[in-house]
């Protein structure tokens, strides 16, 4: 198949590898010269502009872009890829914005003929390395079926969430709920551990109890509990806390226009924003231990 | 055996009934009348105070009662245990207290040359009754091995959290964190039902990814998701708001004690607290969904 | 002087209403033709559209408009302000919008040739029909000194806040600890009185200690204490508890774009969200105190 | 008269002073030899326990003690003051303690004849020198009004509360109250700061509007915007931040016990602990606007 791909930070660069891999024909863009000069070398086939990606002989096009307005120009500016683009060939949208703007964005391109899914996805760079992704698709259910093949070759869970903007809803759902359990943890093992506990007692006495969770058993944020969580390695890679900002950013931004309110996703967001503006933004994101103690 | 039990609530009489059930000899005492006829009932023998317990032909000596105030009292008061008790029986306390008050009390249990193990529960007055509570067990390993017969009769998840208090200890921090989650689910669950997802298929994303928790899976907030939960039988039964009120008390009073900040921890005391005051207190403590939206 | 206004709400009419007063030509536009038809009977002249104003014969323009995505097309979009205004028009914009689009709009005034103040106000409905409203104002110094006179007509507290948008700055933080000194008065006067103390003498104390604030003194939230306060009369009238979400919405989104925690500010953005949410959004926002007890 | 005082601290020692100065002969304990030679030396006489300052020939007895376990200690154990004093003397304790124990022991203090005042004060050690503490009081009017003479040579601000525990309750809602709006106020100051706005004109700004309190008048916690302010001198000195944990630590007590939410009290009190956690417990309360950045 052939297939255009915009966007080839630390995300997509690793996605669109996986398409050349598995054998498909991909054209690229990005505004930084040595992505696009990886690419290349690995087979792609370079386009000057969004709109090139676009005109190209596709019939699909991938995005991953960093927030909510380059996803706007991309698709809707002067160069962009609705001005381009033939009605056959399918979108998706790959980065984690707001669901209003996946849903106007898609909305405008469903007014030009085109069918668009929004699929964020989770799993990191590695996953996006491994082509292990989870992928949280929203839009129409046939679309979905005809993009599931190539979406496998990214990622190896590929989630039908219902209609347009779900996949970004499902995303900022749980990744608040994320933000949420991790503070909750890091204060649960902060507080039994300063009352004379053993860490490792207490995670498994919680991890076989009502509070568990996936930031306990998985990613428990006390140094030395889990042996391969970011915690017992100086809390480096992962995810990072300001990527973890950002996600609770957009939950906090779709509660106020949903008029619901979210007391503990906000409350998540300004700690976060506290251990960030601290100069904490680029440890991993379980690493809101530290905020609670002398360092 | 021969086995004391001061406290025949909700909790302690069901408990107390499973030693009858599995042959011990139990001496009984509670304030209320009615809770000490049906115990004799079912065999036990009834003692006029808490010391005329101690200072029956026992063992050991098992409390459960509602809070601190009434542990110190049958304790450490006048009319007492450890004023009446023979060095050799071992003593229980089931209650769920802080757990500096359980250091307190088993300290002049020693003392006074009497083994001591602090080891709430959880598994509410179900668990009671099926005999399959969870205990956590703080006290010397020797005494723990001791007592674990007895109280595999009462429940099937026994678990030895370390030194004295360290019961109270596990028990604080897993709950803490189970009413930071609950509430988190029911933010999560809220926000994405709001921005147009099935509830259903919310809870299935989030429950194979990185948001996941016990109160998603086994008891979700939202109604209709986990057809066992109470948020699927009007929130009646289960683990009273109040109840979770009182746990998030202690929690934030022994944090208070550590000098250790447990932000959202004591933001769900707040929010718990709230919802009791707008009077749903008797509610599950699932129900605090209902909190974000109009009645 | 001629000068042209675009927004006839229930703060614009009244403000436009001064203008004629003061002796002033008006052209008016709003998208309600019954608000267009009123300001025409006081002697404003209508215009068809923003651009329709703006090439009037005037020689200042004021928008008082509802939220940032109305400032943005009035004075950006194709038949908007900018498209069709003389270079000689000073432009001032009341709404109260975030800080950032204020600048943004500025920007594009000032590459037109325009100079542009921004200048939201305090003092609400009865404010605007007095002619007594507070003007906040950011831009040029002496941009600032020509629209004195004309902003004196409408208000008697007009502030100089440094340059561009910082009268949006001002407003904002300002209103963001109102907020929370609203909600820290209302569980103060509500702590105190649940505890056995007469309001009136507890906010006496309050009053004369360092507790004390504008919330507590002009405008406290328990009934009874100020006479003329909503509080006394039914929360009814004031400033609505959605107005205050709306101010504590522009908070936090500044403060997310500027990477400053505002801990305090986004939980009572949420309180108030939660209080709207279970249909109190009407009420006056000392009306919060509501919150902590039942209906 | 004869007066015996009782805690000779930080506060203590200089408010006995000043009984002194005024003419008073002073009795006077404390655990400190180093505090009781000091008065000694101005003239003070010393006594060797509670109980022994209570059998004085007293008229009226003062504490000023840490907590409330303290004021337990002193007035009801077994060397304690109700053990010792003759039923004329009139009792006051000025230690800041919860509401529910100033109750508790006035009772007791009543049931054994004795007539007892609450009457904590603020002002800090500079007003505990100067003799400008403001005392708030709680217990019988006709009891206040015989201690008014004594109280008006350590306090310029004598201010009568209502019933036994009032002075508490005002204190500890006053001081919930300042804890909130000091962080409100240094949230607003720095957004403001952050968006571009000079810090003395936006204090001027909010002085003059809805959001001004006593926290951005007088103690505002940007350095540099009033000249007499901790935040001027490098938070030195003032009133800790450690001291302002601990009233708020009562507060969210008093509302626990009293069932009533104290959302952003609590949330003060976690930031505040966080603060402390971090090691700035020694600040004055207004470096709390530390938090918020990089060191």
């Amino acid at each position: 198949m052939n297939i255009g791909f915009i966007g080839l930070g630390h995300m997509g660069a690793p996605m669109a590898l996986n398409l050349l891999k598995a054998g498909h024909q991909v054209y690229v863009y990005d505004l930084v010269e040595s992505a696009v000069q990886m690419l290349e070398a690995s087979g792609a086939i370079r386009a000057a502009s969004p709109a090139k990606v676009a005109s190209s002989e596709i019939d699909m096009l991938i995005t991953m872009l960093p927030a909510a307005a380059h996803v706007k120009q991309v698709y809707l500016g002067e160069e962009g890829v609705l001005a381009a683009v033939g009605k056959h060939v399918l979108l998706i949208d790959s980065s984690t914005i707001d669901p209003q703007t996946a849903r106007d964005v898609a909305a405008q391109a469903t007014a030009h003929g085109n069918a668009m899914l929004d699929a964020p996805v989770s799993g990191g760079t590695g996953g996006a390395q491994a082509g292990t992704l989870t992928f949280m698709v929203g839009g129409e259910k046939n679309v979905f079926d005809k993009a599931l093949p190539v979406l496998e070759t990214m990622g190896k869970n590929i989630v039908y969430c219902g209609g347009t903007g779900n996949g970004q809803v499902a995303k900022v759902a749980n990744n608040m709920l994320l933000g949420i359990s991790m503070i909750g943890a890091a204060e649960a093992m902060n507080l039994g551990v300063s009352l004379g506990m053993d860490p490792k007692i207490l995670a498994g006495i919680i991890n076989t109890s009502s509070g568990r969770c996936w930031s306990t058993e998985v990613y428990n944020p006390y140094p030395g509990v889990v042996e391969t969580a970011p915690a017992s390695k100086g809390y480096a890679g992962g995810f990072g806390a300001d990527l973890m900002l950002k996600d609770l950013g957009l939950a906090t931004e779709a509660a106020k226009a949903a008029k619901v309110p979210v007391v503990l996703g906000a409350a998540a967001q300004q700690l976060y924003q506290t251990f960030s503006a601290q100069g904490n933004g680029q440890l991993d994101f379980s690493a809101i231990i530290k905020l609670f103690s002398a360092k």
